[in-house]
């Protein structure tokens, strides 16, 4: 029942043992999303509860350690065999009593790992404080390491398989975009506007449908396009006002994010068509110069000399891994467009580039995801790069 | 440009202050983004980086910390004076050389209660374990103490301007319902239901819109229905099925949670249909046994003692304090209907109760979002509870 074959769950696997072995890790405590199900096949709203994928290094199968009322969920997506899904009683529930990294401790023991080196995401976003300390109050003779992004690394070279859904993902991505511009109105609320985006968002297209994206859809205009992470409002949208669109389209939880600027009325400001035209010619020709072997600094060096000609800079980074995820973000943590990023790239990784020029009061953005490919890049989405006006 | 009154802020922190000095403790980083939104009106979707509220026991004003280009979006939401909002630089954004929890503790320090006892959260959901680590590691003098909950409890109690919101959801939770219900029908994919569904929890009603609510739509059918956590798929839904809908709508980040259960065909099975009808009355029975100074376990024993007059049973938890809240929970995590839940409800405490029973193939539930009252409950959608048949 999982997504994709259980040789590419294996290889993951594969990869990830090595990473293991090259850092000293007897057995991974997996806790983040993403990594559960890059590792098993895992998919499911209920990361909200403690759980993990645990990897032994010399063991040939991980074992899923969630909430038993999840471990039908586990059957259903999982290549894993049943004896492998491990579910803990409802008493360890939301109690200062126990805790379920309790269960996942005395797991660890009973496998002989107990006084190995456990490889923990010290920085995830559902490995919790506490998770980390009931886990060391279960192992008193273990050693830690910090196996934060250990597995997020592997993830940033796709497979092809995965590539194929970062590509439906697009076309949903087309469409999402197309509804948003097309609700965009002066008198629209941006409650109403939004609400098709979602629509669009979940519909996809007559041949697949659409998962819910890591993050939820940004509309601002006006006065709050300063501030890029507040969600909308009931107010109207107003004519001769700009509006940043930060949407995504999700596919069996592997994103297509994009952005566009659009233009409410007939009369843009001059200087936002100008600052429209350099960010767009800077996104094509950055887009242009991604090759496998060049650094990811590199990249981000091609649109800062482009912007620098124009007289203008902008905070450095412009991109950054992205592909499969859960809320609250979709991108990896890993390579990043920007100054100092040593990555090389490789066919198959996957990147946001997001293009944005803020002013004291305009501003324009505007964004692809994209593939490197043997020999350049393949953006998913095949949407035009323009400012919109919407007379 | 806070959502409620400056006094209502400023009684909520003295709340807190008060609890915090039962406990010892000087100084509160305060991690859960319903806490942060909760003590100073901040709401954005930014919690996918470190950031916090900082509650000094001898401060007048907390502070908010977090990422340099949310500092707007503090400005826009919270009560706060630009002197309280501290935003840190983007080179402390997802590097293993710093972290953002180092500026919390220098902000610590330089108010003088590096010495003290600082509470964190150790369980909350984006309070990583690298967070808690690397502000160890920035104040060694310090004492820590769990302050898990601290704030979840205050919100426990909502004031008349919290309910008015949540009365708000309730309208919304009705047109969420009752789309969805229209929505499904044999043949449909349960994407595009579920695009409905987002659809109208964003438009709301004519008079106000909706917001993301915490947990996505759950619409499963078939054998899905027996692992409640797997989201929709691009499967059309299928005659003479069952569908569970746990949904929810949300208004300024209030929830009202509202779950169904639909029949799709001519032929429920008398067994269904009488399934239906004891867990209704059981509802009924025990919203209405629900009153002012009553312990939560007691209610559950209500519905606990009606289903075993018809020879049934169920795991015990049948409700839970709900309200204020962001991805992934819109629970509180902190009163429960079930057994050994001690706490005494008092007026305006707000829950979810959820009734599912759960047999071998088939299976029934219905919830209702309320509020203790002066002498009972008021509930805040309004919505007929029954088996909803679609010929």
């Amino acid at each position: 029942m999982a997504l994709f074959a259980k040789e590419e769950y294996l290889e993951r696997l594969d990869k990830t043992k090595r990473r293991m072995a090259d850092a000293g890790i007897d057995v991974l405590v997996v806790s983040d999303p993403a990594n559960m199900n890059y590792l098993t096949g895992y998919d499911g709203w209920s990361f909200y509860v403690p759980q993990c994928v645990v990897v032994g290094l010399d063991a040939d199968t991980p074992m899923w350690i969630g909430r038993r009322m999840d471990v039908a969920g586990a059957r259903h997506t999982t290549f894993l065999p049943l004896s492998h899904i491990i579910g803990y009683p409802e008493n360890y529930i939301q109690t200062r009593a126990r805790h379920p990294m309790n269960v996942v401790g005395d797991v660890i023991k009973e496998h002989g790992w107990g006084a190995g080196t456990v490889g923990v995401e010290m920085d995830a976003y559902y490995f919790s404080a506490r998770a980390y300390a009931e886990l060391q109050k279960n192992l008193p003779d273990a050693r830690f390491a910090d196996a934060d992004l250990l597995v997020n690394w592997i993830r940033l070279v796709k497979s092809d398989a995965e590539i194929a859904l970062m590509r439906e993902a697009g076309q949903i991505a087309n469409k999402v975009m197309a509804t948003a511009i097309a609700r965009l109105e002066p008198g629209v609320r941006e409650c109403d506007a939004v609400a098709g985006v979602y629509q669009a968002q979940m519909s996809g297209t007559r041949e697949f449908g659409g998962d819910y994206p890591a993050i939820v859809p940004m509309m601002p205009t006006g006065e709050k396009t300063s501030a890029p992470h507040l969600t909308w409002t009931d107010a109207p949208y107003r004519s001769e006002q700009m509006v940043n669109l930060e949407l995504a389209a999700c596919r069996h939880r592997y994103h297509c994010p994009i952005a566009r600027t659009a233009y409410l009325g007939k009369n843009p400001p001059a200087k936002l068509v100008k600052l429209a035209e350099h960010t767009v010619e800077g996104l094509d020709l950055t887009l242009a110069a991604v090759k496998p072997g060049m650094r990811a600094e590199a990249v981000e060096r091609v649109w800062r000399r482009h912007i620098a000609d124009v007289g203008l800079e902008k905070e450095s980074r412009i991109g950054y891994a992205m592909g499969l995820n859960y809320p609250p973000d979709w991108g990896e943590h890993t390579a990043s467009l920007r100054p100092g990023d040593e990555t090389v790239l490789a066919p198959n990784m996957t990147f946001h580039m997001i293009l944005g020029m803020w002013m004291d009061d305009y501003g324009f953005e505007c964004s692809e995801s994209f593939r490197v490919t043997e020999d350049g890049h393949e953006c998913f989405a095949n949407f035009p790069r323009t400012l919109f006006i919407k007379e």
